[in-house]
């Protein structure tokens, strides 16, 4: 399949550039019978968008959606389900300049190879940050889905910004996390996160981070082995947001000093629920849910658009050169990653869900 | 698709158990053309099989590979190569006892969830590490066909074993890794691994580690964004083998302390190619390969199997029990794992070769 | 994959209802490097569009399209290409008495049942004719595509409608076809359709016909057996236009009288070139092309919307009862289906001529 | 998704040659707790295999089939089934000659182009009918499911020979038309169809003729608009056989004469359940089922393989020639080919009824 085409049963198609005419989504196989509106996207949307903060780009756009097909009476009807957002603040002058010096860092140089120079270069163009909006529209409508079948909830939040590590907070702590600015459960280590990205604003830099997502009350038995895991697939899925640059599940990297006594979730029962005593698997065994909370990782590495002069090259006059980027960019893309995160996740657990009859193809009944 | 087969123009399809009478695969999608024989694929089954070192399971399997179909006096046909390794040294006795008493850390509860306990118990059934042996039949024929076409090289070593690190080593003491039972590129860190296996051995218990995966020449602008990117794809691959725990591509988890000017790699020219003077990316920018070795590097947890009492819970009388394995079992499994890890980067790599044209449908002409 | 999604290499998603906003594609695949505007995708839904003639339905849709992203300077990027047509001439008030009451012939049964009654029931919604100007988007690319690259024409024409057939014809008439408002290339049979449609009309009745489609210079070896046949996908294909009943290749339906020495077509040299001296196959052989033009034919069923009482049950009451359709339709849909049939060939082809290497990612060179 | 892999949820992946060692299957996606054995299989390749009568080729093939994986205690494992027919009465020799001189009618020539002479040309290869073993193993499964959970009956029967048509029969005697050669379930036609074949093998010439299949009890509401509608995935797997030149459903190429009042299928109510009072639909309506009896059609061309000599090319010395064939020849392979098609149209059925979630993952509980 190809590359802007993602999931089995339930499909996300992406489309649009950061300065075209709109950034947009197609959902098939969404069962019929969801009450959805706008509201239901724009709510997600609301947590991705720019301008949220102090610390984000100054591209100011509303970030409004529109739906175009797949309603009817306020219900999904099970047709594929268009929406677009309009691009309304596109300034473009600042990337002419650099067409043909690719930036370090971005994906300017290997879509110029890709696609042979045809790609849109503006803002990245397809390449860009923006085109999460699509994922963040998908993941609105899973997560909707999810939550009113299986009750499941999806919580992603900040655990380190810059060398900043937060404390191991609670789930109803990490619930609160999008009260503060960079969405770190832990108050203290945020305030300390967003002085080390004005510090790293001030010099012209940007720092990178870690995001945590917790999915709670997903049924044991989803996943597909051998080749389709439950983390293969969370973990394709979370690559394919920009910037990251590693994913873990549960004890993850720390899981080479263990030994397999320390590993080894026990098994137990509590209240005639088989349970694991510990999560170092993340909620999976064998590439399958075992019924706990399924808990990864990601690395974000420090947004590749800073003001220092960096050094390049032309590629039309195959020189070498340097580049000192203007443009509005986020010095720390972390805050805004963490909606995108949770849709993505959300999107592979709906998919499984439904591959496993979990999610019926109609919710309800019209008549 | 289903959860067996893996890839879309190379595709690898797995079948058999741990116990049961085989272990075997299909590969689709093979060009024509291609010189094959089993020895291709024994010298990196031999690799893989136990009994190797006194750090390996006891379990005696030559593990011979039969190759019944899609080869023609020598070469393949285009036709699917279906090759099996026929089960020798079955002993499935100790594994009855515990048939409902899944083991911590283990597929066992996983399996029986998704499965509703049809699934084959022996030995973990499908759900097993000698499942690898399919993985390792598909990445050999991979491996060759990268080889001969586009002299793609891809290597995989230890670089950590139970908390004990390799220094970093050049592409030269990597290539020569295999030399040891650990398969370490630093041979003063390779004896104190296998001390640190061997303590874990005499306490019943086992150790977890690190390796690392390098693809050399690999050519610029392979991977789809936004969905199908390479990272995504590898990651993907390698969350199919168990017990990986976490991926990371160039800088990793180390990306959240950097800063951007520190990660952003500075594009150069060096006789007249681009390359970038450093490689945090890993190779890979937007989920497109950037010309430079694509690095990458998986966790795995220490293996599950462990002689310990252990705290589990019957299933048929759904009441908390404790087990002590017996049955064979690797106390590190990371060694074995370096083939088959190979194995997973050279199936993706080649299918997003194959997916750019840049490996022929018909390797030569027969006439 | 879900069922709005078509496509392996050269992707077409199609959305949007007959009474919603709009009907759309996005193309996902497309080559860069190809000059494409609106008016390579208008001319080709002109030909699709209502009005054109005294013999097809009043609703009046300039089905005017508008490409919203894929498109940079003049040229494709490689990036999904997403189109729209808005509907303007909507008139629903019609549709609603038959809401529970599904018309005989038609999907709005089996739609009712497949979604429970949350399908858009206007003018059939999804399950309308007019989702197929998703298709001519899709094909108007192929078309292009094929042409510049390969040289391969595409044509479709009538060959009966109602019972009259028209005389076998030459290439360049059959290139003249669209010159009569039922695209026959028999002018004679032409005018006796003509009469045959507006007789039908009169008795408030409908007809079908047969449409054949041939396709020029597409190159020997595109295919994938055993599964992936050239045949399997086109008529795959073609079952997804709304009314086709039967999908023939080369001798079709006549093959059962055949004798193995009438039906096998033997093999000859012209100018240096293998061809076959007779074309019973259809340029088809074991699923693989053979360089032979290949031909096809459909069998459309007369249009189910007629104006006669017919028998049907309310689906709500759970009672048999009668309907008299108003709405606007065409007493025969062939002469629309003819680029329909065209746009969903085109794209099967170059699906295969990408997996074939046959079309390059990039066409030509920007810098 | 390669050539030899098929389906979506229940997925055939097929492997091996005419001459070579086995041909063989494998499947994935198949439930757990299936009670499976050879038998189940036995019984449907039987109806395959060579020799069954005085009409078919003297090839000797007890086509016994082998189960390598997937089964355990008798019972279906969810995990892939591995299944192989081992090749025993292979003769080779007379493939030698004509190995360079493709014969007309078959698929030599278009395997020669594609595999650039790799393709194994002994007995056709991969691209023999001998492949379909692999579709009656996938087949045989399906039907057996589809039996056990939705009492789904597929009956395919020859309806004509080479010019010679059976009468119109009822579905009891359909049942019986296994007990003559021709498998037609009008014993009087099929006196003379034997007659027919009989006289075609005298003159070194074959024939063809026609098969229709009937899926009974097929639940509405299967089928997913508006590209994988069932008509289109049940024709592309008939096309996967080789030889067929037509699919139609319903009334099929005669809906081209039919006008809407005498096709359209009115609705009415019996015994509280919607049927319609006609079937010229063939049971699908909008690409999904409508609860009637699914009805296809497909015409088998003249076995390729005849006895006269043919002219054709010699690919090495690039020269007209002439061939006779020897080896051994179906002079009509129709009789044989009605299981086949039977087994394609289950595991289409099977795999939309997978999709609807009408086939448990997990059959009955093991404990």
């Amino acid at each position: 399949m190809t590359g802007n085409i993602f999931g089995e049963r339930f499909v996300l198609v992406s489309f649009g550039e950061s300065h075209g005419r709109c950034v947009g989504a197609v959902i098939d196989g969404c069962p019929a019978g969801l009450m959805l509106s706008e509201k239901d996207i724009q709510r997600e949307l609301d947590r991705r968008k720019p301008g949220q903060s102090g610390i984000t780009t100054t591209r100011s756009e509303a970030d409004e959606v529109e739906i175009l097909s797949g309603l009817f009476e306020g219900y999904t009807t099970g047709a594929p389900i268009c929406m677009v957002v309009w691009n309304k603040d596109v300034d473009s002058t600042k990337y002419e300049t650099v067409k043909y010096e690719p930036r370090p860092g971005h994906a300017d140089y290997t879509a110029f190879v890709r696609y042979g120079g045809f790609n849109d270069p503006r803002g990245g163009g397809r390449l860009s940050g923006r085109t999460t909006i699509s994922y963040i529209m998908g993941g609105a409508v899973a997560k909707k889905l999810l939550r009113e079948t299986l009750n499941v909830e999806i919580l992603a939040h900040t655990t380190e910004i810059g060398g900043v590590k937060a404390e191991e907070k609670s789930l109803d702590e990490i619930r609160q996390a999008d009260g503060n600015p960079v969405r770190c459960a832990d108050p203290e280590a945020a305030k300390q996160m967003i002085a080390r990205i004005n510090e790293a604003q001030k010099q012209k830099d940007s720092v990178g981070g870690t995001i945590q997502c917790v999915a709670l009350n997903v049924p044991a038995g989803l996943g597909d082995p051998v080749f389709n895991t439950l983390e293969g697939d969370i973990s394709k899925a979370l690559y394919s947001i920009p910037a990251v640059k590693s994913v873990e599940f549960g004890s993850g990297v720390d899981s080479a000093k263990m030994t397999g006594s320390q590993h080894n979730d026990p098994f137990a029962l509590r209240e005639g629920k088989i349970i694991t005593l510990s999560n170092y698997a993340g909620g999976i065994l064998g590439g399958i849910s075992n019924g706990m909370p399924i808990t990864c990782r990601v690395t974000i590495k420090p947004t590749p658009s800073i003001r220092k002069r960096q050094q390049t090259v032309n590629l039309l006059k195959m020189k070498e050169t340097t580049i000192e980027l203007e443009g509005r960019h986020d010095p720390c893309i972390v805050p805004r990653a963490i909606p995108v995160v949770e849709a993505m996740v959300a999107m592979v657990i709906l998919d499984h869900a439904i591959s496993a009859h979990l999610i019926p193809r109609v919710l309800g009944k019209k008549i």
